[in-house]
């Protein structure tokens, strides 16, 4: 199964986990392609679309088994492979992340956050220890590190992101809005920023006559 | 001009924006469009067709004059109409926002922040006024709001939403990671959901062989 998954269906796999995982914690049991559709404002045909990138799944006349769907969902997500993660830069937002977002509930250990601030090293926040960056290309030597965050300041965004590259990193998860121009090294970067977010909706909310996307 | 605009290009446009804003900071005054095609991976013609939608840019020969590219894809984006926003939730993720995120520079000025949070109510954070999040709905009647922030907890999503919504803003951009399901109703909802985007780094870091987006 080496066939390329497009990026909108990548975009949408997290999507199905999300709301099979709401739906199981609700008590549901199953659900028709249509049902699934409709709360996910989908057609029925793009989700067996979709879904079929990866194998069979549901049966015809009774749906989809959501507990099963769910937990193959997330392991074609590689949610069950134990990844780490460790946070650049606790800040506002980088605490924010360690302290309200649940790694674990989404596949990922967060074991480390790294620092310039000297009151904060030597600290842990929500249990996870600051250290030095500094000790950043050291600490990767010895830890085995699936993910860098990145939370530092826009200056530090691609030195930061470099060494993590260099100390063999898969993916960062980029919050800084630097566009880090990382290509063909093997590391996938994923990026939220924000600016682009609030200039897309600065777009719709300006243009309600040229939304087509809902 | 009626045409509606794809949802790629309503994503393409902030990074236009990001881009040539770069240039002209760096002192860049003119760039062809396979120029700015290998700095943003993509096609020369893939620019041109996106640019057709709103007009007419660059002259043959010459390319595009970064600055006044720039200030158009600006007015496209809204960012000269004088949007307000309002922050609701002033937890580590909206201080973070309120604190760090130049709403300014994208056209949006942030007038206020709602928590529950008695300690913080009657405060300023980074010189926005905190009030009590009970008096959300008489705020709306008096200030012209165009986006209301959602940084609350998930338990309040739903109904700071509606609220918001009932009280006339256009736009909600979501971090909240809960699908607010809100459709029809004229307003645009905007999310930045660090779930989705961190499922879909862990597909990319654990299905190498199948990333066809980059």
């Amino acid at each position: 199964m080496k066939k390329k998954v497009s990026n909108a269906v990548v975009r949408r796999l997290p999507r199905y986990y999300g709301q099979l995982n709401a739906l199981y914690q609700v008590g549901v049991a199953r659900i028709s392609s249509s049902s699934l559709g409709k709360v996910m404002n989908l057609t029925a045909s793009q989700i067996r679309q979709d879904l079929s990138c990866f194998g069979e799944f549901g049966q015809q006349g009774y749906g989809y088994n959501v507990e099963s769907l769910r937990n193959e969902i997330a392991e074609i997500l590689g949610m069950n492979l134990g990844h780490t993660a460790i946070v650049l830069g606790a800040g506002n937002l980088g605490r924010a992340l360690i302290q309200n977002f649940q790694f674990a509930q989404h596949g990922f250990e967060l074991i480390a956050a790294f620092d310039t601030d000297r009151t904060l090293v030597g600290t842990s926040i929500a249990g996870v220890p600051v250290y030095n960056i500094d000790k950043l290309t050291q600490y990767l030597e010895s830890q085995h590190v699936d993910v860098g965050v990145l939370t530092v300041p826009q200056s530090a965004a691609v030195p930061t992101a470099q060494r993590l590259i260099d100390g063999g990193v898969k993916g960062l998860w980029n919050f800084t809005n630097v566009e880090l121009g990382i290509r063909n090294e093997g590391v996938v970067v994923e990026n939220v920023h924000f600016a682009d977010s609030l200039l897309a909706l600065s777009f719709l909310i300006s243009n309600p006559d040229k939304d087509s996307s809902r």
